[in-house]
């Protein structure tokens, strides 16, 4: 299906969840994953983190990075409510993938090699909600985030 | 922060969202977003959607888009139940900004032409969360796609 003319330029740029505490998701998004912190927008009650993985060989600079991070695709946007990570009576978020809260599936990762993407993952003590081994997909595997979001891994390459 | 050696040419990939009814939201994200349907894989009780904005003016192939759906960044992934768009006990899915099932927030557009594209919207009778008029940030809206989600438009550039 062709995109209208209307539309021509149009970005899906970003993708927002709230997470429990930016320390520990910021931790695992950029250390974990590899993406980039590209801005910090704080607010009095809540604090927006925008990542995304720097796809300039490194030839952005911070600022390019912050002021453009509306003017491409794959952002992640981490929506932090202050207080959530020492409220002792927070609940912690949904993931969207179980009721009430269904809705909301999962963000995915491409790697450029899936078995040594999933090994790192293990060794560092990420969760898995299924490995490259379980069930019938051999080629696709789910880790979960800090707070249960589910991420997938797949392979850059899909033999269709 | 750098990201690391291991993590290189990673890509935030895709975000997956249910859907009650694909043919409303097919309608919704190429006619109304101006997404390119990628790719569709079918399974018994389950069909996923993959959309995204075709940044190749043009040039890459169906089998190209479908191919190379995995090595990208922007995707959409519709997963669509089988029968919930006929299932008149089907409550709908959870936008992820309420409880219960707080978590998830929005999907994002970045857009060359905010005004235009926000009046296109109103003409085509698609649902603000936030039009532009609305709150103290006057160059960002919200508009809700056919189940409710929550899709913000951007304006590509952005001043800090």
């Amino acid at each position: 299906m062709p995109r209208t003319a209307e539309t021509t330029g149009f970005k899906f740029n970003h993708t927002m969840i709230r997470v429990k505490d930016p320390q520990v998701s910021l931790k695992f998004y950029t250390e974990v994953l590899g993406m980039d912190l590209l801005d910090t927008t704080k607010f009095d009650s809540f604090t927006l983190y925008f990542l995304g993985y720097d796809n300039s060989d490194g030839k952005l600079t911070d600022k390019e990075k912050a002021t453009g991070r509306f003017d491409r695709e794959g952002v992640l946007e981490l929506t932090h409510n202050h207080g959530t990570e020492s409220d002792a009576n927070f609940q912690g978020y949904s993931s969207g993938n179980s009721d009430p809260g269904r809705g909301f599936g999962h963000i995915a990762i491409t790697v450029p090699d899936i078995q040594k993407a999933c090994e790192r993952f293990e060794s560092l003590g990420v969760p898995f909600k299924k490995r490259l081994t379980d069930g019938t997909m051999k080629n696709i595997a789910f880790i979960l985030d800090p707070d249960g979001y589910w991420v997938e891994v797949v392979p850059a390459r899909l033999s269709l």
